[in-house]
């Protein structure tokens, strides 16, 4: 089932107004706002971070850079892969070129891969905190250190850099990093049979493999992976033979966490279930779906099957979020999805795109992309504010801020998102998700282009092929599609019905109504003659969703979902408490397109039942025959999920009390 | 309304089948376990805690105070408290004497207390820890030194050592330390301006003036309880002042809590809610309530009246148990009740029966009576196994050993109860509230003798008056009296109505039903002849019981009550998972005695309906018109909750799903 790609995509233009709006906010707000702040000249408040507490730094990112460089003096500030903020934002910078051009923008750009070149050391090695303050230890405390997740992230730039502007040092940095790696990590004599704590560098290797195709770089990319969790104590002799004690671990505390945090308990191919840090597990994920691809590597893609399932079947958020603890920002066990004290964080649904993606290049599946959908429009998108300035780390599906003041246990959980972090990962990430989203709507696969998304786009193809995608999704589900074929190559054109419509979906192919056999989800159409226009209706009505009964958090509630999108109740448009409000399965929801509400959104109105809040003198517990509940009728208003916590600062709850 | 006791109680012998049980097992099984436990000659596994991992030790607390007597060498282990555990065990051992006198067990506790006379220093001082390892630190750290709760206990524990044997020894070493401390501690020149971080010895100060009449005692009770939170930054002062550094810290972590958590962040009169670590909340409430009726001090006694409103109304789970959140085994915020991620310390539950005592000891108000009968029959005696030989420090009103396994926020809630802990304060807790149970049957105002639990004795007071109080509580609601006056005295027998049977009881007096009005809970029968009989019979219909619907955590749910007993569902007689179950407004129950069934209980038995609980490989999320919940009629057999987890290791659940 391999994909192969004799049919070229060359361009994709986003023309979805919805998207189009999140890219200008890329390049109009947030890639400067998140340089301004990486230079540490922003005005801003660093969310509860005890590694910045008191600092008046905001990142010190790029000071880090020039430190290494000799530009400056100083020590390091911040976490050991704080350059990585700087990375992911060069990427991010390197996607909006394509949609964007910015001569302004790509001065700096330019500039920044100049002072990365100068930050390198001759032998390649790239990470500032170990440059600047502890030289001696290289590569030695890996459990913690993030070297090739740090340098990973650099060459995953570097990639994108030089592919959208030709810049060849942007390439030859990573490049350099990687040999670096390559000569110090392996199997071979006087080489560290080991491995990074944290993932990155195997999905990056093979991105760079991709653009040389220097089998160098994807046979490193595969020892990763082959040869993590082999030594199970590989960690904790790498910290012994260090001879540093607790007290001056890079990360405090995180000597304790267990194997299975790092997915380092035994080798990747023999683990059941997707355990330990989410996004480590992702990021993870996504490398063995592209090795597998590239290697064709059988075990390593049962794996990705196995991580897959357990993942989407078993320890997803209905809003594609994953992460159900605080603690090591962790998966938990099956059916576990709390939704108040869950973590959610915005870099592991990040990275669930990630694996999505290369899960569909190895496999048109139609449940690739429904999981690509719903982080997309909910679970990644979360983490960025309307104004593109504000960012959260963790995304819960319940939010109340009395709660996340008062309960220990849910400090974690902002009810408005932050300036910044002392741990910055997220905001980078979507900025680079985002500026990239065009390289996620096709897959191609021998004579097929399959189009899997339904945000709306121009693309060109090889054989003078274009496609014309318009719609006004997500807030409209009528799909059209224009395809010009001047050569009339044969080849066929591949639409995913989304898993939310398969029951509901109407289809015509140049004005006629057809029935066509979904095939793993996809309706394929034959392209023959020189135009064809394609018209998808989907079903764009108000569901209530149940999670199912194995799942405690969720059990006697529904969630509110239209098209792709899931919805929340706000306090802003709704008296609290939320949770005293109950739906029933004659709610019939009404809906409404508000173009001057949170940037232009379709609310939804369901007819519910709510009870008054009692008095504080009511008895705390009491009988309830002679006290039942008095539900009143009433109308719960609901707005995307993806846009809570842009207005008041109040309660938000996805999941609402069911009567049926 | 001070209650006076010009109407003595001499004494009460407790008949009751349900307490006796409990109170020989004391005798039989828990002193002596808890004594091999102290001594370190049980072959047990200590539940888990930091502080003891990977030791031998049961518990050192009896050779800590060898080694401070000179005789035995080693340094100190444990706790800064530990020693509070050999006290707490000696006043158990103490109140037995009372209904099992022991000649054995009185030759050890007799040796005991001559260890703890050659253990204290001339001056009276007595903690182990500072005496052998760090004796220029005595009083320094009283942030985390324990060193007033530690000698507080033994106050206690000699006081009623003293009381029950005649010990005068017992008193004398009591005395010293009081002594001890009223030369350390006060406003006038060269004494510490301070007090304990963990309230206990303004309890024990007033246990000892009661018992000496020595108004010097009542006096220091009463300048820590107005000197606690003048200075807010008092503990962080000694800190400092003593110079080390936090890798010092006795007990790790704790300078990082809030001042609330020692109820030190402002005069305790002015604190407007019960913030910090529940059992310092109750003991320091005990404290005031016994210091508030021995002085008249008005701001005191308001301030009981706070935290008690505060506490009962709004921060107390339906069992009795107290603590929301496991950082810092805290109260959280009002009506924050979670069921399955709170605390709910056995200790708390002791403390709040210690603080309702004192309460009624002030006012003769059934609300009072009503907590400390929740806290007798369930939450406090919920922290003892059947076998009396385990306990629980945590207990929740929902558990999964799933959870507790799999979810990091719930790892404190264990599903089992463990032999000990290495923080061991709950056995010994317990222990000594079951085995002084005795003492909280009467309180005595004026020319008023009033019963206020069903708990069946016979008691004796001045005047040649007797009490027998027959029944077979709390399976049966016939509550049987009869009273003997031969001396035809003049005086009032109050019986307090429960909260819960307010609405449906009958009472006749000497077999002539009569309706009394009810005072604050009590009705008030006046006692002339030379014999009366009483006859109430109370409401024991099963009850389904709601929560405020401010409370998010029982929002739509129900708990279910019989007589003074919450129920618990147990997997052991119910399918899992419990959550798939749910009550409706026609849920009839029945009910039966099962001798042979946890040592004999009630069990009820509650027409349900459940979900069949889904496949695995079922979609996570999918409509619920196609996926309509398939409820089938089944039966929910529950039993008493200071009774679960006595069998399999399983989920319980307090709070059922309602369908109204």
């Amino acid at each position: 089932m391999q994909v192969k790609t004799n049919l070229d995509l060359n361009q994709v233009e986003i023309t979805s107004d919805f998207w189009k709006h999140y890219r200008e906010l890329i390049v109009k707000e947030v890639l400067p706002y998140q340089w301004q702040v990486m230079n540490d000249e922003a005005d801003i408040n660093i969310a509860d971070d005890p590694q910045n507490n008191g600092q008046t730094k905001n990142s010190h990112a790029v000071a880090n850079l020039k430190i290494a460089a000799g530009k400056m003096k100083g020590h390091h500030f911040g976490f050991p892969f704080q350059d990585t903020d700087v990375y992911k934002w060069l990427e991010a910078a390197a996607y909006s070129f394509s949609y964007h051009p910015n001569p302004d923008l790509k001065k700096i750009t330019d500039n920044l891969v100049d002072l990365i070149a100068e930050a390198q050391d001759p032998d390649g090695y790239l990470s500032t905190e170990f440059q600047i303050d502890m030289p001696d230890r290289k590569f030695k405390r890996l459990q913690q250190s993030h070297e090739l997740y740090t340098m990973g992230h650099y060459i995953e730039a570097g990639v994108a850099y030089y592919q959208a502007t030709g810049n060849g040092k942007a390439l030859e940095i990573a490049e350099k990093m990687a040999d670096c790696i390559g000569a110090n990590f392996g199997l071979e004599p006087g080489k560290i049979p080991g491995y990074d704590g944290h993932p990155e560098i195997e999905l990056a290797l093979s991105r760079l493999y991709e653009a040389t195709h220097e089998e160098r770089f994807l046979k490193l990319a595969h020892y990763f992976l082959q040869q993590r969790g082999q030594d199970p104590a590989f960690f904790e002799k790498q910290l012994k033979a260090d001879g540093l004690g607790a007290d001056r671990d890079l990360i405090p505390g995180m000597r304790d966490f267990p194997r299975n945090y790092y997915q380092a308990a035994e080798p990747i191919v023999d683990q059941k279930t997707a355990d330990g840090h989410a996004v480590r597990v992702v990021y993870l994920c996504t490398g063995m779906a592209y090795v597998a691809r590239l290697t064709g590597d059988q075990a390593l893609l049962t794996a990705c099957h196995r991580f897959w399932n357990d993942i989407v079947k078993r320890r997803m958020y209905i809003t594609g979020n994953i992460g159900s603890t605080t603690t090591g920002e962790a998966f938990t066990y099956d059916y576990d999805l709390p939704n108040d004290t869950m973590y959610g964080e915005t870099c592991a649904s990040v990275g669930m795109a990630f694996f999505a993606r290369q899960m569909l290049n190895l496999e048109a599946k139609g449940e690739y992309s429904d999981i690509l959908e719903k982080e997309l429009f909910n679970g990644a998108l979360s983490g960025i504010s309307l104004d593109g300035k504000h960012f959260f780390y963790v995304n819960p599906l319940e939010a109340d801020p009395a709660a996340s003041k008062g309960n220990p246990g849910k400090s974690h959980i902002l009810t408005r998102r932050a300036d910044w972090f002392g741990c910055a990962c997220c905001p980078s990430n979507v900025a680079r998700l985002i500026a990239s989203v065009d390289q996620y709507l096709y897959a191609i696969e021998d004579d097929t282009i399959l189009s899997h998304q339904f945000i709306a786009n121009h693309a060109t193809f090889d054989q003078e092929i274009t496609v014309d995608q318009t719609n006004n999704f997500p807030w409209d589900g009528a799909i059209h599609y224009e395809i010009q074929n001047p050569n009339r190559s044969n080849f066929k054109f591949g639409i995913r019905i989304p898993n939310w419509s398969q029951n509901n979906y109407q289809l015509s192919v140049n004005g006629e109504a057809i029935k066509a056999q979904l095939v793993n989800g996809i309706v394929y159409i034959p392209v023959t003659g020189p135009t064809l226009t394609i018209d998808l209706t989907l079903d764009m009505q108000v569901t209530l969703m149940r999670s199912s009964n194995r799942v405690e958090a969720d059990f006697g509630k529904v969630a509110v979902q239209r098209g792709p999108l899931v919805y929340a109740a706000e306090s802003a448009d709704n008296q609290t408490p939320l949770w005293a409000y109950r739906l029933n399965n004659q709610s019939v929801a009404t809906t409404q397109f508000e173009s001057q509400l949170l940037d232009g959104v379709t609310i939804v109105k369901l007819p519910a039942q709510k009870v008054a809040v009692e008095s504080e003198n009511a008895e705390l517990y009491q009988p309830i025959q002679q006290a039942p509940m008095n539900w009143e009728a009433t109308t719960l208003t609901m707005v995307p999920y993806y846009a809570w916590a842009n207005r008041e600062n109040g309660q938000m709850a996805v999941w609402q009390h069911y009567q049926d």
